[in-house]
């Protein structure tokens, strides 16, 4: 049995990653800053920050793992595009992958993020063909931590995977990001204001997203693959779903708020790789887990 | 005056970097892992481990410098191309840029290498013409660490300038680098095996490696400049010159050294940045300059 450990095991894509890791016959290790409160039995918990070398290099030893899902990134709403931090990671990054081959380690699969491509090229982005160029300070580090990662493999007897996540949502969502602020709105039956929303975006559910990376751990691919749905809704479409589950599309206020300056008319992914590489088909329709998650707000004690 | 903080203060370029910054008006605050033991006078020294977040800290806020030249990296020879202590050096140069940002730095130049360049490309390399694909997990660091800086930069209210390093040479260098083992071995008056030496390579003495630093650093240029000659001379010249220089052509081995498979034939940089932006000229030409480095070997205790 192989053996995986999980980083940012208790955030919002991790805590999801365990089930399908599990099922896969993975023996599981995590890593989060807490232990997840929902998170299912015979996973072996170690507390560590992975900033802190010592904390790191305890968990990576303790572990012994063959594989390693690297979720963990700072990932504050609204902060995490610009703040420093992101600097961090990177080298966080690079010593844990050098830390975990030194421990064992053979695999692992880091997240990566649609914010690597070029925003003003064609949808869908390709790996092979969309060019590179992130325009944050995020997409910058994890495009520089992808080539890092990339670089460090050959040298430390690691396969390396990088998945690209694109747009997700999901119940657990921090409560700042749109689907969740409009699932949150409709479901406490207040008005929720959007923008225009013309710009297409490629949505996945968060445990399409998780499972989509246990698939891509499991399987031998290397280098980057998109995570995705590989298709591009606008952004008004996405809302009004939302509202359609909630029945109350008379709360929706489409063009309320301003869209953002220089906002990219269309982000979406080319999925082949995951497809027909990775093997991986989302199980979950936008209309089901739209509905879905609009369903977790709703039960949840406010 | 303005206070430049020095890293790699005690290294082969660092300790030239001190006197020429000292000359440009600069007062002078160093790092290094000892003090240069022919440093000049009137540096304020620092220890400290600039991988140790507590220590490189406490460095940059006794500075409390506006300036940052930032040249500390890995650098043992042989090694330096594939050790995964590459990757700490990423995060902790974007650590070291915003710590001095929070202490009030405006402005900082760090080291980077032609290794940054595709050298399959055809010379002289340009900065903004050349394509950047670097084939060696140090060259891939320092590429992410650029990429990293630029983008933190104006996050942090810094201005960023990248020096890259072709090949250089001087009195000090470590014994087992090309230009330092020829002049040491005729020093001794030993046999001086080399390879065929075909392949060209843009050589500048190390005090011109340093002056161009410090001429960038009190510049208001940004991004990457190529620092070095902007004359590629076949490596067996270079040998050559030395040997001239020592009287002992004789003990010139050409040829009995193997070549290495996959060398690239011709590296050389244009250097239209560095002189007609930075405003900089080197001041020792290739011959003066490599009769000096034998003399500091004819000189040396053995």
């Amino acid at each position: 049995m192989s053996r995986v450990l999980v980083t940012g095991a208790s955030g919002f894509i991790g805590r999801r990653a365990l089930a399908p890791l599990l099922a896969r016959g993975f023996e599981v290790h995590a890593v989060g800053r807490a232990v997840a409160p929902d998170g299912p039995l015979g996973v072996v918990w170690h507390n560590a920050d992975l900033l802190d070398r010592e904390d790191r290099k305890g968990a990576v030893d303790a572990a012994g793992a063959s594989h390693l899902l690297h979720l963990a990134w700072y990932a504050e709403p609204g902060r995490y595009w610009t703040d420093p931090v992101n600097a961090r990671w990177v080298g966080a990054t690079g010593e844990l992958l050098t830390e975990f081959a030194a421990a064992g380690g053979r695999r692992a699969v880091c997240a990566g993020t649609c914010a690597e491509y070029d925003w003003s090229a064609p949808s869908p982005f390709a790996e092979s063909a969309t060019p590179l160029r992130p325009a944050t300070l995020y997409g910058t580090c994890k495009d520089a931590t992808r080539r890092i990662a990339t670089a460090l493999g050959p040298n430390l007897g690691l396969t390396v995977a990088w998945g690209r996540i694109f747009f997700l949502y999901g119940p657990g969502e921090h409560p700042d990001r749109l689907v969740a602020s409009v699932a949150r709105q409709l479901a406490a039956g207040e008005r929720a204001p959007t923008s225009e929303g013309t710009q297409r975006r490629d949505f996945l559910h968060v445990d399409d997203v998780a499972g989509a990376f246990a698939a891509i751990l499991a399987s031998d691919v290397e280098g980057p693959v998109n995570v995705a749905s590989g298709i591009g809704l606008p952004v008004r479409r996405v809302v009004e779903l939302i509202a359609e589950a909630a029945g109350r599309p008379d709360l929706l206020d489409v063009g309320a708020l301003p869209g953002r300056a220089g906002e990219p008319p269309d982000i979406a992914a080319d999925v082949g790789r995951l497809r027909n590489e990775v093997g991986f088909r989302p199980s979950l329709g936008l209309e089901a887990g739209l509905a879905e998650t609009l369903e977790w707000w709703q039960r949840r004690p406010r």
